[in-house]
Order: structure tokens, then C-alpha cells, then sequence
């Protein structure tokens, strides 16, 4: 077989993320590549650095995006912080609190798990009777913003419990650095990952993550050896650290230049700026939704805007829906993950995604395309997602 | 601090990779974002299987790179088929040898090491001794091209003799992948990992993998799970495997998109066209750097074209050497590693950057610096690295 080059469709991304990418990020991306141990990738590093505590809010010196998605950030924090048959409590309200408790096991942890509802948040009562129940736990992990579901947890009232029992807290903010506030060091976050591909809107592949000097300290005092070379934050920061680096490993050095853009561009616009656009676009969306009729999972308390959770009305096949906006309207929005596959979509708001031009359309086209669905099924023609396909091809 | 965007300056990339990246590879990076679940991103997906395939010499169906850069690719193969308490032989001859021990055993294996000097390839008769007195070890690892030293081992006869002693191999391809003869198939290497930046002149950040049957049978049967989430391979075949694609992580789409256009390129070329042409290169500057009176560290016959170890002449400080070409002439040229620190520079000659242009352009450069730095020497003038530093900022 012979390739040709690959042309991808122009696409305007709604989903979970990734989400639509400015033209000054993939311009980034596209500038001649240096070397991993060149002076000036160096000093490109620093001001990495530097952007992403601006980002997180933080001043961890340890504060680097990993070489890898955010999934590996994930796994980067529990093998730093979890020693083998060590009790870790794991808040699990969606298919990312699933994962951590798989990433425990893996670790080598004993996961104590604290199940709320798929589209509630995390449920800080259950938190504070764990702990007093496992006082051996000296770690605490949830989602921040749970993109399976888009609910929102009070980060800052999990760790205050958290601390109050001696335990650190490793916080899953993928969905949520650069939409919703995030405030590292004034929450006490200890160990926070997150990913390039969603309010940062970068390309995916990189793994923002900080750890604070109590999160060190742990891993300072392990007795055994980190299981992941690739992962290990004693190498990682022999590469990222200030003074002499040491060679680790090659870094992914135009996604790095993505992401510096990306940063800046946060920068320019300003944090709480972002935070209030995302706001604003969500009212915007929410709008249009509610006047279409259609249902919210999770309550507007605590839910996140850059993720709007939908419920699939009675009727509509959530793939044929999906299918039908993909190639009638090049529009991608999100499908349900694990217990809520087939009865929400996911609509995404986060970064540069998150503005009015994207909003109206997704609006406009979901209308019409349900329109077009609820149609035959008026009718009292049966309708399948085969048949549906079928006639998009 | 504010920053603003980030122009790297323009190097020649000669050193042990990233290598010069392609016009088109960058041009590639740079086009739209998609989803990861985009049908037609699955469909590239395919493309890259199917190239990889080709590059590789392999029908194995799990072709595929990884989202992460090549010591990732490396831990891979170590955390899926390494069982704790196993016995794994390990050759080494570098640096790279020696990580994957370290890999071993953080992957619960017991390296059984065998060491070869720095420069040298692997001793197949030492493997032949080392297998009769480890009869229990299942798993034989070893460099194909080291890129510490740039010696090329006998992958194919290594095979052999493992696979007589009933052992499956893990081969590290990082630098050897499009550059040299590599034949995955016919030599029967089982678990074989590579590098995008290295002779496929992609940007750095994925690991391409390729793994028989006979690997995959391995991993079906092992007792306890794999340590690695983000590694399993049998997620990861959720993913890229034919058939429904379930979401694991999400993949790093534009740097995707860079790899598809580097393997469609050497494709275009032809493999065997891009092994002369490395081999070509290497024989145009030998000439050059023999006719300066410099050695290899490495002899003629198990030497890599595309990565040259250069011993340091005498009384040059291989520091400012490297600091004097980076400097005034743009060329990034490899430090030695580990023991061969401040002894050898590697000149790296991989995929896109093994051409004519640059080949006489490293030539004239190193000539011009070191004469200008023997000079004060001949005249007595001691010089050091900082005085050297110092002049030149």
C-alpha cells in the first residue's frame, strides 16, 4: 500500500477534548525543532515553568508538564506517592475517580474507595467518616472536574479534610485548569495533574503537573524505588530542576513549544478572564439547551461550564446524533462514558473553543439534526442508529 | 513575568536526535486538530500501522506507536512481559543497556547482566555461556544500536541463540529504525521499540512498537497484572486494534499527524534507499574526519553510519567545542555519555539530516573551531572551558 500525506477534515471540536486549538498554537508547533539540552530550549523550559504556576497558582518549584498525556501525569502521581500496601482513599464519582483506584492497585495501594453517584459531586461528609475510620491513610485522591460527567468538587473543602486527618491529596484538575478557578497553593493541593487538551487547548501530549514540598517529602522518604523509570520525579527533575541538567529522556520538544504558546496566550488573556469567558459561554449554551427543551445531568450548583453534560432525550439514538453533527456539520461532541454511554452527549466549552461563534453553531446544528431525528419517530417510523448511518453514507 | 511567543533559532541537528526535522513533518504538525475517536483519525491510525509495518520489516498486527517518547517505549516492553521474581538477561554495552536494567528491575525482574566495554557490540558468545548457566530465563535484552557509543550488535544472530535457549527478545531499535538494516521478521525479534526523532526525522514524543505472537502469548499469560496503567498493551490494543475503538488515553493527534508524513516519506524513499543513503553519508564524512587526523571510537565494521563517535583530540575541552558550534555556527553536535563523558562528541547523520549539505557544512565547522582552539595551546596558552564560555557570551 502507498500513503499520501494526511489532510485531516477541519472540524469543530465540542467534545471532551481535545478541543479547537488556535492558529498561533499550531503555529507553535510547526517552528524548526532544537535540541532537549539546547541553551535556549532551557531558558523556553524556565518560562514553562514559570506559565504554568501562573496557571495552577502556584509556587511549587516542582511544577512541569510530563512527556506524555495526562492519564500518565495520573500515573506519575500515584507511583511517586504510593508505597506498595500502603491504604489509599479514593473519591469515585466518575469514570477518572475509576481509573485513580485502578492506578492505585497498580501501584501497589490498597484503595479504600468513597462512591458518590455519576453526576454528583464528591460528597465531603463521606470523605470526613473515611478518614476517621482509616487513620493509617496518609493520602487522599479525587477529580476536580470529572470529564465523564462534568461535575465540579470542592477541592479546597476535600483537602482542608483531608489535612485536618494528616493526609496529602493527589487531584485529578484535567478538565478544570485554565476553565474553572483552580487555586493550588491557597487550596493546599499537594499533588495535582492535568492535561494540554482542554482549557489550555494545546494539542494533546503533554501532562501539566505540581507537587508541593509535602508531596516531595513523601517520596523523599520512600523506602521502595519508584516502579516507573519513565515517571520517576527523582530522575524528572534532574532534567526539569534549575542548575545542571541531566539527560533523561528526549523531550517532545514542538509540543512543548505549543504548550509555552498556549501559556502565554492564558497569560495574555488573564486567569480570571478565562475562568468568567468559560462562564459566560456556558450561560450562553445553557440557554439555548433549556430553550430546545432538553435536560442538564448535573445541577447548575456545581456544574462545570466547559463540560455540559446532556441527557439524550426518549427516543434519539446518542450515536446516530453524534454521527449525523460529525459528518453533516463537521462537529464533534462527546459521548457518554461507562454507566451513562447511550444516554448523555458531552458538549464542550474549555479554552479557545469556548466562544460564541462555536456556541450558536453547536446550538443551531444540534436543533436542526434532532429536528430532522424526531421527524420519522412522529411518524411512527422505527429508527435505528444502522439505518441512520447508512443513509449518512 | 510575561512572556511572549517563542522563536527558536535555527540549528543543524547533528547531534545523537532530535535530528533535523523535514519541512513537511513540520508543515504535517501544524494542520488541525481532530478528536482521537475522529473516523478520520482511526483511519490514519491505520495508515501509521500499515507504515510502521513497512519500516519495521514486520506483519506483526501490534505495530504502533506509543504516546510517549522511546524510554517509555523501552518501559513498555519491560513492565508488559517481565513477570516479578523472573530472570531477564541483559546485555550491555552502553547506556542504553544499562537503562534497560534499571527498567528490569523496577519491572520486579532480575537482570542477569552481561557487559560488554563501552564501543563494543554485544559478545553473542558470551549470551550462548550466560543462557547454558540460566536455564529458567525466558526474556534476552539487548541494543541493536547503541547511542551511547554508536556500535551496531548482530540483532539477527542474538536472536538466534536466545531464541535456541527457548528466550523471546526485547530489542532497542531507538537509533536503527530507518537508518540501518532492520528486519524484524526475518531475524524473529519478539518485542522490539523505537524513537520518532532519531533516523525517521519525526519531531521527538512517540515510540513506535512492533510484537510478535509469540510476546503477545506471554503477556496473555502472566499471573499478575501489568504495573503501568498508561503501558498496558492490552488496553492499548483496545484502542489501536482493529475493530471498535474503546478510549484509553488520548492520543498526541498532531504529533501523529508528523509521523504519518516521516513514514510516508521514507516510504517514498524506499528503506533500502534510506539505509544506502545513511551508509553514504557516513563513508562522506569518515573521509573528512580521518583526513583532520581524528579516530572513531567504534571500528569500521560494527560502526552505525548515522551516529559517529569522535574521540576528543587531545587537550580539547569537548565542552567548549560543542559550546563553540552551537554558538557561531547553529550545529548541535552529541555529548559523550556516562564514561565517555568529556572523551568522544557523537555526530549524529539520522534520516533527513544525513545529507551532503550538512555533512560538509560539520565538516568545515569542526575544522574551523578546532584549529582556532589548538592555537592558543601550540602557543602554550592554557585554556580552559569557563575562559572559553566566557569569551563567547
Amino acid at each position: 500500500m502507498r500513503y499520501t500525506s494526511f489532510n485531516p477534515p477541519v472540524r469543530t471540536l465540542m467534545g471532551s477534548g481535545p478541543s479547537d486549538v488556535h492558529p498561533r498554537v499550531l503555529t507553535a508547533m510547526a517552528r524548526p525543532t532544537i535540541g532537549h539540552l539546547d541553551p535556549a530550549f532551557i531558558a523556553m523550559m524556565e518560562e514553562i515553568k514559570g506559565l504554568l504556576q501562573y496557571a495552577f497558582q502556584t509556587s511549587n518549584a516542582l511544577t512541569i508538564p510530563l512527556s506524555a498525556p495526562g492519564s500518565a501525569g495520573m500515573e506519575c502521581c500515584f507511583v511517586n506517592l504510593v508505597e506498595p500496601g500502603e491504604e489509599v482513599i479514593v473519591c469515585v464519582n466518575g469514570v477518572f475517580g475509576e481509573r485513580m483506584k485502578d492506578s492505585i492497585e497498580r501501584s501497589g495501594g490498597v484503595p479504600i474507595v468513597i462512591a458518590d453517584p455519576m453526576g454528583s459531586p464528591v460528597d465531603p461528609n463521606k470523605l470526613e467518616e473515611t478518614l476517621r475510620k482509616h487513620r493509617d491513610a496518609r493520602l487522599v485522591a479525587f477529580v476536580h472536574a470529572e470529564t465523564s460527567t462534568g461535575v465540579l468538587s470542592d477541592a479546597k473543602q476535600l483537602a482542608e479534610i483531608a489535612h485536618h486527618h494528616d493526609c496529602l491529596t493527589i487531584v485529578d484538575t484535567v478538565t478544570s485548569l485554565g476553565g474553572s478557578p483552580l487555586k493550588v497553593d491557597e487550596w493546599g493541593l499537594d499533588a495535582v495533574f492535568s492535561g494540554s487538551q482542554k482549557c489550555l487547548s494545546c494539542t494533546p501530549g503533554l501532562a501539566p503537573i505540581t507537587l508541593n514540598d509535602r508531596a516531595l517529602d513523601k517520596i523523599k522518604q520512600r523506602k521502595i524505588r519508584v516502579q516507573s523509570w519513565f515517571l520517576d520525579l527523582n530522575l524528572l527533575m534532574g532534567y526539569w530542576g534549575s542548575g545542571k541538567r541531566a539527560y533523561h529522556h528526549t523531550a517532545p520538544i514542538n509540543t512543548l513549544y505549543a504548550l509555552h504558546e498556549a501559556l502565554a496566550m492564558l497569560q495574555e488573556e488573564g486567569l480570571e478572564h478565562s475562568w468568567a469567558r468559560h462562564q459566560h459561554m456556558h450561560r450562553a449554551l445553557r440557554s439555548g439547551i433549556e430553550a430546545m427543551g432538553l435536560a442538564f445531568l448535573v445541577k447548575e450548583s456545581v456544574r462545570l461550564p466547559q463540560l455540559n453534560a446532556i441527557m439524550v432525550p426518549q427516543g434519539v439514538d446518542d450515536a446516530v446524533l453524534r454521527s449525523r453533527l460529525l459528518n453533516d456539520y463537521n462537529l464533534e461532541i462527546g459521548a457518554g462514558l461507562g454507566s451513562l454511554a447511550g444516554k448523555i452527549v458531552r458538549i464542550g466549552l474549555m479554552g479557545y473553543g469556548a466562544n460564541m461563534k462555536n456556541v450558536m453553531y453547536c446550538l443551531e446544528a444540534l436543533e436542526a439534526v434532532l429536528a430532522d431525528m424526531r421527524a420519522p419517530i412522529q411518524k411512527g417510523v422505527a429508527m435505528n442508529a444502522a439505518q441512520n448511518v447508512a443513509v449518512l453514507n
